[in-house]
């Protein structure tokens, strides 16, 4: 495709990271280091994605973002500055209307870049928007920039945003090991911890085997199917070992027969994207355990913390974040469109990346779970190889400024 | 009393802080530099607090610390490094065995210095030490060391561990309130803050008052009685104003008759001391939100990270917790004995303090509630006047040294 002038758009979508600002300052440090030939004029942003679009709620970001001293801010604001939203665009030939007006806002507004900042269901709204606008002759660079804490998006190696919620479990983990070691009364510790189909936010919990550190006596993801009676049995095996019993486990953990275990004592919802809303699964485990070894038990729900602990975010995850948004404006500015954008590991020790893309179409609505060989033969832990892939990605602390003691962050 | 020559023990108990092990570092640092007339041999450390010592399991602490960077590391380190207990002594009088085998591991240790770092029942335990070995004429040093997240110590203006608790709801809050903005459609979140009686750390969510800085719509204080009429009405004026509205409850929050919020939803159970151990307030809230208002409503529990994020400590914190176990190793040299070492505000603006101490018999056993001018006449939020009074206790950012993306904590 030739090089476009015009303006371009960028929004956010899907659920807040501590890094998905990163990622929106690095589109917005992309678009100001583009000048000359492809040089973007005007960068809006859409308020809470394709819903605010749809609606005309731009903010001129061009304008708004006059100093450095204020993109860097950005950079350390957790959760979407721009908003965010759930909204899903119909299936290609089902209702065209929203399609025609997000094609006539585009004309009306010259714009021809397109940037978003999403998980899995915000590349589907990039792969169907490439498809409509391309059978639609309209030149426009489509580009989707990875955000997830999930980290199960195929292709590239990890997801912006993975890494600091990965630190934040990690260092939470250490923490809460130490505090439950004080006392010498047999007790249990559930840390429930987010994952609806891929444990690596839990595999995160393990990262300190990689240099011998605390973590968890057990570890379980969704990618393995939970017995009930390995788990007493091997919770009674580690009882005996020490008093202080820390186990971390994904909330979206299941029986054999795919069942949740939350299930039975909750009842699941389900979302816009047809995903199982679960809750309770370190409760419903307390309660198991309550009532089969009789000890002292505590659940705890690390919740949205784990996603938006800006104050613990890892510093080589934030500077990807900065890198894959700015790398997607010099992509677009080139002629790239409808792809995302990928982070791809050259090498784990030393740690070292490049920053590539590929055809979105191919990666919306695929999720990639944890390998097996990362997984123990017991299915209740992660292992070495695990703790230390993942290691280099909670490297390096990067804390907002704080002012009086608090954070100072940017609001849009 | 005259100075004495000899050793000392030093203990923690009850629940663990981010700040605990700064004082014990504290005594560390005094015993270290207390030479001369009046100086301590050997500084022990009694594992588990009283239940250690008369199991007899100490640790030659001295010896240990032989480093300044093992020092700063245990200062940043959290939880009790030494462990801690929950066990309370018997009433004087009613059980002189326990009492009896404490005086003789004195004497064969020659232990002529006692520091007890705790909160309100570690107070008990050093005020009935106290009085028995007053009574048995065995000249000793027993100081009480101020320690709880709790803040609800009398006579000290605020406790060591309090400012760091404080500093990570405080700033957890704001990444909450960050990231339940996103979204546009109407949300309630109820955030769980630890607090049985007295609403100190729920307290803290309102800091940013102080500065114009952003604060739940609501936060409710054990101190006042919580009207479940009041409480749907202020939600729904919130709720008209904006679609995220944002909720901090003490845990130990109560109805007008005195039964607790959370009764109803569950059991309490009750702890060793007679205190009723509480959980489930913010989930009851968010059942009955869901019925009566309808909305989508989240709970979140902060649980032990309150305590023991060492990650996110108040440097102001850490600084005083060092400085009141220096002190009270200082006081004991120069006869001091029977008292709690005490925090005594000189002035808000600029923030400046002394250390003091108190007879602890009159300290133990109390509480110190939030103030009526610290909470506005609704009782659903905080003053300025609080805002502004907790404000330098989570002054500074103290976080512990990291390597390879993990803090390194010290075990004892």
């Amino acid at each position: 495709m030739k090089k476009l002038i015009g303006n371009a758009v960028v929004g956010q979508s899907g659920g807040p990271t501590a890094a998905i600002n990163a990622t929106l300052a690095g589109v917005i440090r992309g678009v100001k280091e583009n000048v000359g030939d492809g040089a973007i004029h005007t960068l809006y942003g859409m308020r809470n994605g394709v819903q605010g679009l749809l609606e005309e709620r731009l903010i001129d970001l061009t304008a708004f973002f006059d100093s450095e001293e204020k993109i860097k801010a950005l950079e350390h604001t957790p959760a979407a500055a721009l908003g965010s939203c759930r909204k899903k665009l119909p299936k290609l030939g089902e209702d065209e209307a929203v399609y025609a007006k997000l094609l006539s806002l585009f004309k009306q507004n010259d714009i021809r870049s397109f940037f978003y900042i999403g998980g899995n269901d915000s590349m589907d709204t990039v792969a169907k928007l490439s498809a409509y606008t391309k059978e639609h002759d309209y030149e426009m660079c489509i580009m989707g920039v990875p955000k997830t804490i999930d980290n199960d998006l195929i292709v590239t190696d990890h997801t912006p945003g993975f890494g600091s919620a990965a630190k934040y479990i990690a260092v939470t983990l250490q923490e809460i090991i130490r505090d439950c070691a004080v006392y010498t009364t047999p007790a249990v510790t559930i840390v429930e911890i987010m994952g609806r189909d891929a444990g690596w936010l839990t595999a995160a919990a393990g990262i300190p085997l990689a240099v011998d550190g605390l973590v968890p006596d057990m570890i379980y993801l969704p990618e393995r199917a939970f017995s009930k009676d390995e788990f007493f049995e091997d919770l009674r095996a580690a009882l005996a070992k020490h008093p202080n019993v820390v186990i971390a486990v994904s909330e979206g953990i299941r029986f054999a027969d795919g069942t949740y275990v939350c299930e039975g004592f909750g009842i699941a919802s389900v979302d816009a994207f047809g995903h199982k809303q679960l809750s309770g699964t370190g409760k419903a485990l307390e309660h198991a355990v309550k009532n089969e070894i009789g000890c002292k038990v505590r659940s705890i729900e690390l919740n949205l913390p784990q996603r938006c602990a800006a104050h613990l975010a890892s510093a080589t995850d934030l500077a990807e974040s900065v890198m894959v948004g700015r790398a997607a404006v010099k992509a677009a500015s080139e002629g790239v469109t409808r792809e995302m954008m990928t982070i791809l590991r050259e090498s784990t020790n030393p740690y070292r990346v490049t920053i590539g893309h590929s055809d979105v179409s191919l990666i919306a609505n695929q999720i990639k779970e944890v390998p097996s060989e990362f997984i123990n033969a017991r299915g209740n832990h992660v292992t070495k190889a695990c703790a230390e892939y993942l290691l280099p990605l909670i490297a390096g602390e990067a804390a907002p400024a704080y002012k009086n003691g608090l954070p100072e962050f940017i609001i849009l």
